[in-house]
Parts: C-alpha cells; sequence; structure tokens
C-alpha cells in the first residue's frame, strides 16, 4: 500500500490553518539561506507555500556564501531577537562552515527543526513524520527489527534516537557496513536516508516490509529516493518519492513551530 | 585477553594525579546521593577513593528519599553555585523523581556525567571508557557489526549514538528484540549494559568476538556481568566482570572533571 504523504500532510495543514486562525496569533517563520543550492532553493520554495496556506508570514534572509561560521553564528543571534517565531537555517551550509556550531545559534525557544544541540521538547520534524506514519497506520515499533539506513543529523541519527527511545530492535547501517543484506532481509521496517537513487531493491526485502523513504537526492532534475520504486510490490506499507515523506516534513515544522508558540 | 580495567584505569590514575599537581589547582566534586541504595553506596565509595588519591576533594550531599524534583532540582542548582568544579548527581533515584528533569538542573559546565540535556564537549563516561579500549587494543568501528544490548541513559544510549557517529553499523538490541541471536552471532563487538547476569551465553556469539560488559547488577551480594564468563574462552577480547570497565567508568568521571576545569 502506498502512505499518501501529500494527502496526509493536507489534513495536518488544515488542522493547524485552524489552531492558527483560532489562537490569533500572527506567526513568522525566519528563513536563513546561506549561498545558493538548487535542492535548498526547492525546500524553501515548499516552506514558503505552506506557511502562506496556513496563515504564516515568512521571512527569508539570503547570506553570502562566503560568510564565515562565527559570522553566520552572530547573524542567526540577531535573527533570533528579532520578531519572529521560529528560526530554521537551510541545509546543507558550504562546507567551510562548521554546521553544528552555526545550529547551536539558534535559541531553543525558536529551534522549529529541533536541530541545535540545546534540545527542546519537540520532536525533529522528521522523527514527527515517522510518529505519524506510526500513529496512522497503528505501527508498533516494539519487537520489530527496523533498519535505518544513513546516520545523517537530519535523517539517520535523530530517528534511530527515537527508534530507541521508543523500544524498538534498531540497526543503523552505513556505506561500511559488510553485508547490508543480512540486516535489510531480516527487516520489519526500513527507513532510508542514505540520499542513494535505487539503493534498496526488491531482492533486498522480505516480504510485506514497510519501507519509508526520507531520501531527498536530485537525479536528473527530479526527486529521487533510495528504494527501487519496485519495492512498492513487496511491501505492505511503502512511500513513494516524491509525495511521501517531503510534504510529511514540512507539515511538520510548521506542527513544531505553533507547538513552540502555544503558550 | 582478558581487558585488564583496573589496570587502564591505574594508567589513566597515575596521570590524572601529575596533571592535577603540575596545574596546582584546587579540584572539588560534589556527590549528591538521594536516599540509600547498596549499588549506589558501593559506587560512591569507590569515586571518593579515586578522588583521594588523585588529589582532589569531594562533598557528599545525602538528600531525603522523599525530596521531590523539584526540590531536588532547586537543591541542585544550589550546589552547582558552590565552590566546586563538577557535580553528579547518583543515580538510580527514588521512582517518584523525573530522572531527566533533575539532571537537567546539573550546570553543563560541571556536568562531569555528560547526563544532563545540555551537551557539553566532553564524553560521557561510558563512551569514554569504549574509546579508550578501542584505542588500547587498535579496534576501529568502522566496518564493524556491532551489538549494543539496552538502551539506558547510562550505558546504551549514549554509545549507541557515540558508535553511529563513529560510522559503525549498530543495532541495539532489547528484551523484545523476536531473535535476538540473528543478531548477536553477526556481531562482530558485543557491548552490553542489561543488567541480566549471565544472559549472553557461549553459543550466542561468533568465535573472535570482543565482549565488552557495561553491566552492574549486583548478585549475591557481588557484581555481576551480562556475559558468562565462559564466553571469554571464544572471545578475542573480553572485559571481566568486576574489573574490568567498572574501574575505568570510575577513571573517565575524573578524567572529565580535569578536562572541564583545564582553562
Amino acid at each position: 500500500m502506498l502512505i499518501d504523504g501529500k494527502k496526509i500532510a493536507e489534513e495536518i495543514k488544515e488542522e493547524l490553518k485552524s489552531q492558527i486562525k483560532k489562537s490569533g496569533k500572527k506567526l513568522k517563520l525566519a528563513i536563513v539561506q546561506v549561498g545558493e543550492n538548487d535542492v535548498s532553493k526547492k525546500f524553501i520554495e515548499r516552506k514558503i507555500k505552506f506557511a502562506e496556506e496556513i496563515g504564516v508570514a515568512t521571512k527569508l534572509y539570503n547570506l553570502p556564501v562566503e560568510i564565515l561560521t562565527e559570522e553566520l553564528r552572530e547573524k542567526i543571534s540577531e535573527i533570533c531577537c528579532e520578531k519572529n517565531n521560529g528560526v530554521i537555517l537551510q541545509l546543507p551550509l558550504p562546507e567551510h562552515i562548521d554546521t553544528q556550531r552555526a545550529l547551536d545559534s539558534i535559541l531553543a525557544s525558536k529551534d522549529v527543526d529541533v536541530l541545535s544541540s540545546n534540545k527542546n521538547k519537540i520532536l525533529p520534524p522528521l522523527v514527527g513524520v515517522i510518529k505519524t506514519i506510526f500513529e496512522k497506520y497503528g505501527i508498533d515499533p516494539v519487537g520489530k527489527n527496523i533498519i535505518v539506513i544513513g546516520r545523517g543529523i537530519l535523517v539517520g541519527k535523530p530517528i534511530a534516537n527515537w527508534l530507541i527511545s521508543e523500544g524498538a530492535t534498531v540497526s543503523v547501517l552505513n556505506s561500511k557496513t559488510p553485508n547490508p543484506n543480512d540486516y535489510t532481509l531480516m527487516a520489519d521496517i526500513i527507513i532510508s536516508g542514505a540520499g542513494k537513487p535505487g539503493l534498496i531493491k526488491p531482492d533486498m526485502v522480505k516480504g510485506g516490509v514497510i519501507a519509508i523513504d526520507a531520501a531527498t537526492s536530485i537525479k536528473e532534475g527530479k526527486l529521487a529516493g533510495d528504494f527501487d520504486p519496485a519495492v512498492a510490490d513487496k511491501a505492505s506499507l511503502f512511500t513513494p518519492v516524491p509525495g511521501g515523506v517531503g510534504p510529511l516534513t514540512v507539515a511538520m515544522l510548521f506542527k513544531n513551530l505553533v507547538e513552540l508558540n502555544k503558550y
């Protein structure tokens, strides 16, 4: 069965729109971009569109690609002091910047992406996506063999951590894993954020697997997932790319914005 | 081969002693205990002994077992403002206390156990132990199948996180894992913090496995490990209990105290 991320995102959108309307608050999201990047541009456009649709204002800050880590931190600190309700720093950053140090300059109370080291009580957007899918489809992670592919700060790490806390049996694989099939063939659920189009083939998974594709690579100008689309035939649940995890992630970002500004 | 934790801890002790002497600083560790607990008592005694041997002063605060979370937080905040260089809250706490909330009241700059949500740059003591063992025995976690048993805040979680960051293929198992042997038989390295004496039998591991026992249960008045001692015969490296991870953990705690007070 295909998971229609777009449809679930629409439901969340409606819910947020009505919550914001009811609260009477004017919410504003600051988006910080360093340099230019085609993938980033696409994601920022989606976020701005989602914001407009739920009645949230946005302000985009374009910073020069040559900015240094410390200058970026200072700039973000300033932006955090301006009148807004959430601040996101669009990743990836240019290579010369210390990404975690830059993220740590975001005030916890405005960190809707939950990427600074100063944790707050909301879930990182991609974790929120997994939780939403689990709730929607009645999936209990306890006692399940779950494989997480990749260990990045946006996908692999936060998702693995959350699943461990929830009591799943979690294996985190990466490009150096000696025999990945030993793991994937055992998996009840595979969550992939490797960013390698078509990495996971049908013969690498067991029948009935739940396949969640959190990858965001661009192949021939289009978003491409880690799962070979043919895996959908063997899977009991499958998130397509595009139209699966992507729209849900944007929805979760704004759920966090509303959550952080509730009181 | 047995890993002699006591001997490595002695080496670290000598190193710290000389560092502290050279720096001319007077370091003091505050230890907060809530109620009474035989295991805690044992560990606190060891920490005080280690402190004395490297020339660090200690102050033990015994708080009543009925203290509430918020009162404990206030008390810890006060203790953090006193003249000391590190503050530890001995776990486990009584059941009515919100452990993470209590830990979060420790100032990051004094959190030598690295248990508050406000992370600093030092490694949690048990992670430091694993790192020390890897360095000492030339073990590269990249490309290894590593199993972590348990997901507690002292052992499983911090160790799994660190291993993931280091690029290992990490599986976190718990009591609900359907077929643990599928994982343990594949493992190059098993790190256990389940607290179930004798849980891992020789027939569950492959020959040459590296077995690191981070469990701290008490069985018949003695510390007992998760590995059946007979696993030592199949293992290429094995940490005995007692005398393996335990003394190294205490050594790491004081390494952190010195590290946080270096500048």
